[in-house]
Formats: C-alpha cells, structure tokens, sequence
C-alpha cells in the first residue's frame, strides 16, 4: 500500500485537537487579562486578591459555558445544515433532472473536456442517485458530511479545555493572598503556558513551533496589557 | 441563465456575517454574564457599580484582542496551510506522477466507473497541471482556497462586534451608579438584544428565528447564571 505513507505527509490536526485549541487559547488568554487588569486597578482594595479570584472564576464559568454551547450549536447547525441541503439535493436530482445533469458536466467542463470525453463518467455519476448527490454535495456545495455525535463531544472538550486553561492563570492569586505578587507568579506562569502551548498547537497545526509559541505569547500579553491599561484608566 | 436562481436556494452566509456573528455572540454574553456574577457576590460594596465595570470593560479588551488576534492568526493560518499543501501536490504531481494518477482514478472507481470508463476524464484532469492540482486539492483534501485579505477584515470585525456587544451589557452599569439596578437592567436589555440577535442570526444561518433567539437567551442566560452562583459561592 504505497498510499499510506504518501498520504501521512498531508497532516491535518483531528477535530478533538482543535476544540481543545479553541478552548485552552481562550481560557489562558481572557481570565489571564482579566486578572492583570484587575489587580492593577484594586490593587489599594484590601480584599482585592479575593475580588480578582471571584471575577476570574465568573469569567472562567461565563465563559466556558459560552464558548462549550456555542460550539454544540455551531456544531448541530452543521449538521442541520448538511442534511437540509442534501434532502434539496435529492429532490432538485428528479424535480429539475435536467439543470443538475448539466451541473455535473460543467464540473468536467471547467477542467476542459469535451461532452464526448465526459460522457461517461457524466453518466456514471448520474446514475446512482447516492453517488449523485454525494457529488453534488463536494463539488457544486463544498459540503462535507459531520459527524453526527460531533456536537456534544465539542461541546464539552472546548468548556473543559478553557477552565483547565483558566485556572492556570488564576492559580496564583487562589494561593497566594498577596495580589501583587500573584500578579507577577500569575504573568510567569501563564506566558510560559502560553508559549509551551503556542509550541504544541504549531505541531498540531503544522505552523513552525516557535513561531506558534511566540504568536500565543503576544496574544495573551497583548490583551493583558489592553485590560490592565483600560482597568488603571478608569479606576 | 436558469442556474442562477436554482443557485441562490442554497443560502450560505457571507464570511463578514459570520465574523460579526462569532464577535457579537461572546460579546453580548461574557461580559454580561461577567458582570451579573459579580454584582451579586460583591453588592455591599461601596464601590460595587465601579468596579464591576472596571472588571466589564477590562474584560472587553481582553476578549475583544484575544478573539480578534485568534481570528486573524486563523486566517493566515487557512492561507498558509493552503498555500504548502498546493506547492506540495504540485511537486508530487512530478515526483509521484504515477501515485497521483492512481489516486484521481480512485475517486471515480469510488463512484461506480469501470478502469475504461474514466480513462478520458482521468486523462483530462492529468493532461493539465493547473487542473490536476486543483482537483487534488478539492478531492483528496477537501480544501477550498481562502481569500488572502481576509484575515485582517476578520479580526477587525470579531474585535469591533464583541466591542458593540459587550457594551450592551454593561451600558446600565456605567449610567446608574446603583449596581442592583445595574443588574436589573442590564439583564433585561441584555436578554432582549440576545433575542434579537438569535433571530437575526437565525434568519442568516438559515435555522428557525424563533429557535435561534431562544438559543442564544439560554446560553447567555446559562452562562450568566453560572457566573453568578460561583461569584456568590465564593465571596
């Protein structure tokens, strides 16, 4: 099988690997800035170590629950969406027979056949109705079928991947009572998670490594820097 | 023309709608719910009203950036991955030239055709290089090329949707310095903007309006709900 080998270079991550990137990015970036930008501003606050732990921990309840149901609903939308296209396609293959025979031909067209050459496999693919609407949902859509239990497995990897990721960042503040130097454990802490998880997504994604960690590490520091600034500005 | 209407039955979203979609929905949620929670756990507090938006707005920055910036960095990454998978098939088109072949019969053999039948159409699409690459690139990985300008406009339009949305909610905190009233009313402007939201989101995407409001009310109400009951259980 000399396919097999050939077929590994093109690399692309499983979905349960971006819906934890989904998850985990945001995680350790928003509850991160959050509480950076907090601290900054109650810092004088004598409870403010605990102000910044509630808000983080609502944050991380928000917005984990925002981000896990609006993946299920992006998910099952999909898969309405697939099936309410493919059911038009099975009644579009009788009701305007002719208009989707020519559909197909103009796929073999565009690649400059002839209607000689392409009679054969025009009639191949016509005249299967499965065959037909699988080619009609790839080729004339760009549809591609979900799968169908997809939705509440992303759902909850995306909410567990961003509170795993957001209590990185809130780690220190829980342990230590000192906001200040929370702030600081918190900024060490998380830009190294940013950037060993930056690392990891670039394998995933085949993007350089180093270039996938440095790209996180902006991020995170980038919407610390905004929360603390507009937090400070306020207060 | 009798493709153009058939063509149109089959809605798709523009990409700045689903942008917009993508920002506004977590902005109209998280800061929303952010700030629900901590109202509650923190309403004896002389400087409740300012704090929770503080908390609100530094929170804005940090999902705005974090999603926008992950917008863009998704972006280029679709545009980069594009890019080496097609300079890869291009030379494997050379190098593995029989490979290659072999994998484009496949797919007619998949839909029924005899090795005589899909001689011409394979011949066709082989003879080209241009239109052998993009066949695989359609067929094997089920890639479609990404417009090259998109990344900024995305990240511009997810930044500035979760900016709006954001602001509705913590609009009633930032005008009345009284945070239980803050509360009162932002919960209820905030879930009629998520009911005209998820109806409008509905009309887009195609799914039910009814449907999509009440979706995006009970996440937003979930998340909200959420927040609240951990800032309360903590403080």
């Amino acid at each position: 099988m000399p396919a097999t080998p050939h077929m590994e270079h093109h690399f692309t991550a499983p979905e349960s690997v971006r819906d934890v990137v989904i998850g985990m990015s945001d995680g350790l970036t928003v509850p991160f800035a959050l509480a950076a930008g907090i601290s900054g501003a109650i810092a004088t606050n004598p409870h403010a170590s605990q102000l910044v732990v509630t808000a983080g921990l609502a944050e991380i309840a928000a917005g984990s629950i925002a981000m896990g149901l609006g993946g299920y609903l992006a998910a099952r939308t999909d898969i309405e969406h697939y099936a309410s296209e493919r059911e038009r396609e099975v009644r579009e293959i009788v009701e305007l027979r002719d208009v989707e025979i020519e559909e197909v031909a103009k796929v073999f067209r565009d690649y400059g056949m002839t209607d000689a050459e392409m009679a054969p496999v025009v009639k191949a693919i016509t005249g299967n109705e499965k065959s037909w609407v699988d080619f009609m949902m790839r080729f004339e859509l760009g549809l591609e079928e979900p799968q169908p239990k997809r939705a509440r497995t992303s759902a909850l990897t995306i909410a567990a991947s961003y509170v795993v990721g957001g209590l990185i960042p809130l780690a220190p503040y829980i342990l230590l009572s000192d906001v200040q130097r929370g702030l600081y454990y918190s900024v060490g802490v998380t830009l190294l998670a940013l950037a060993v998880f930056g690392w990891v997504k670039g394998r995933f994604t085949g993007i350089n490594p180093f270039k996938g960690g440095l790209q996180t590490v902006v991020i995170g520091g980038l919407a610390a820097m905004a929360a603390f600034l507009i937090a400070k500005l306020i207060s």
